[in-house]
């Protein structure tokens, strides 16, 4: 009877067991998740052409790249040259594989008279929180 | 029987109109939000009581602020101590409304003999592409 006892205990210990290390596995592969800001400076007689090319290779990200989780591009209030992108990945392969697009490339070569400097800043993700996770 | 075309035509037409209306719309509820950036710096030895206290204002305001859009924190690689966050709000009055919540002032105070220097960029968004939208 005690036996018959643990054995049913047993059972939901397990299944909680179990749903914690699924957690645990979920919690793990965010960490894998990859994010960097970048700092740009444009031209100011190139603005609007740079943000028209930006605009379009985000929204070619998105909408076709898997891995491609967020690419949010703002500028600096009253100052329209100085912008800022705030971007995530799923992981490392699918950041490479974002470098190696027809539209990131296109976007790079467009844009590469446009930009007066950039600074790439590599982070360590604490916690991502957002509405629609 | 010309003019009956002209009313059958329209019907789509104006379908496809509302539609855009509609799209436009939102467009312009987007230029609402409210994304400001903020860059800190934390004393060394505070570095896990301040991503500890970070981490519940988060989750708390994701969870109960319908406003709070997303709140993202990294530190810059190899400097811990280096945090930034990306904040984004649906509107002004979602932000308003985020600085007088209980678990916002718990952080700032909390934090504040941590902080030792904290920097705020107000934004205009240029296109916030997520993967979510």
């Amino acid at each position: 009877m005690f036996t018959k006892q643990i054995i049913y205990l047993s059972l939901p210990i397990a299944v909680v067991c179990a749903f914690l290390a699924v957690q645990h596995g979920y919690s793990e592969s965010s960490q894998e998740r990859i994010v960097r800001i970048a700092e740009l400076e444009i031209y100011p007689d190139q603005v609007a052409a740079y943000k028209a090319a930006l605009k379009e290779e985000i929204e070619t990200s998105i909408r076709v790249e898997p891995g491609v989780l967020t690419l949010y591009a703002v500028s600096v209030k009253g100052h329209p040259n100085q912008v800022r992108l705030f971007e995530s990945y799923s992981n490392q392969a699918a950041y490479q594989s974002h470098l190696q697009t027809a539209h990131f490339r296109k976007y790079k070569v467009q844009t590469q008279n446009m930009v007066k400097s950039l600074t790439l800043i590599e982070t360590d993700p604490i916690l991502l929180g957002s509405k629609s996770k």
